[in-house]
């Protein structure tokens, strides 16, 4: 087995264990536990549990950058939602950052920093692909409205998984529908878009509202 | 000292170490220790952790019960945003129930579940309110659109909280502003109010916006 091929075991191991267990509950030993091998090997490959945790950090927001550069090929409501849908399975994929983050930044100060100025670069982002859009046509905004609607539109990708956990009738080991959360956060647009892009909404909501 | 005192002081204890260590770093023992009396004496008020944690979560709850029963008297922008302010006072002072959600509703599922029921309680308190606002004509919605707004509303009161230790430039231990969060909440009804409710939208920005 290639020290390649271990490593990445050992990252998508830690993932599906952080997930599934939580940060706080989750140490090297166990990984290496799961995975059958020494802590040692694992130590060979990861100082520390930081490392581990800060790879995947890393991996996480390459993820939503590279759909921020992307935001730049947004023209319509329907890209926007494809868009979305994607970063919901980021966030869904890596859902211990967010979910876990008052541990996360509290245990590793310096995650708890990049988090922020990854927050910092979707905010920008947002901010873009609303003045875009109204460019475009897409909808209408004032310059402060476009700016509150990046904020909301931050906001609920960022925390709408930890809602959804709140709201009755949620297993608790169910994964979300990507799908869903997106076309909820789009409806953070619908009093802003033109009436073309109100068509593509009505579909949404004859698939996804009761 | 009564034992009301006692148990009194125990719970205003508890919930201060739970906001600034985490629900999951703080034991019995902990609490007892911070208060000087011996763990016997802790005992004899809370068998377990999870009855002070079962308290704390009612008082919480009664605190957002009584302000989804205060939604009645809401006829006006002002009131909205005042009663706003006063949810996210509620939900700072315990703050460690939604940010420590993850680990309170898998560690005690007994909470997780009455979590699930209070916010089934504050979306209807939510809907209905929105159904009056419109009624008394403060804002222009249609059924579906006030649906949306009143879940949007509890989503955003539920994890604004959480979002703003994302945001950066924010001190983690800097308590929250309660004015500047019931202002941001305000901004998603801005799409619907009347231009009457706007002047007083207008007002909030001038004093929250930069």
């Amino acid at each position: 087995m290639s020290i390649l091929t271990t490593r990445d075991r050992i990252l998508q191991t830690s993932l599906a264990m952080f997930n599934t267990h939580g940060l706080a509950a989750v140490s090297t030993q166990k990984i290496a536990t799961e995975m059958g091998i020494s802590s040692g090997n694992l130590h060979y490959h990861f100082k520390t549990k930081q490392a581990i945790v800060e790879r995947l950090f890393s991996r996480f927001a390459q993820r939503l950058e590279e759909l921020d550069a992307a935001y730049a090929d947004i023209g319509a409501i329907d890209d926007l939602w494809l868009s979305l849908h994607l970063r919901f399975e980021a966030i869904s994929e890596y859902q211990f950052i967010y979910r876990d983050m008052p541990y996360l930044s509290a245990e590793y100060p310096v995650l708890g920093r990049r988090s922020q100025d990854l927050t910092a670069t979707n905010l920008l982002a947002a901010q873009a692909l609303c003045e875009g859009l109204v460019a475009a046509g897409v909808m209408k905004a004032s310059d402060e409205q476009a700016r509150i609607l990046a904020l909301q539109l931050v906001f609920t990708t960022s925390c709408w998984l930890s809602f959804e956990r709140l709201v009755p009738g949620r297993e608790p080991q169910k994964s979300a529908d990507p799908g869903l959360a997106a076309f909820y956060t789009l409806t953070l647009f619908s009093p802003y878009v033109s009436s073309d892009a109100h068509t593509y909404l009505d579909y949404l909501r004859s698939k996804y509202l009761r």
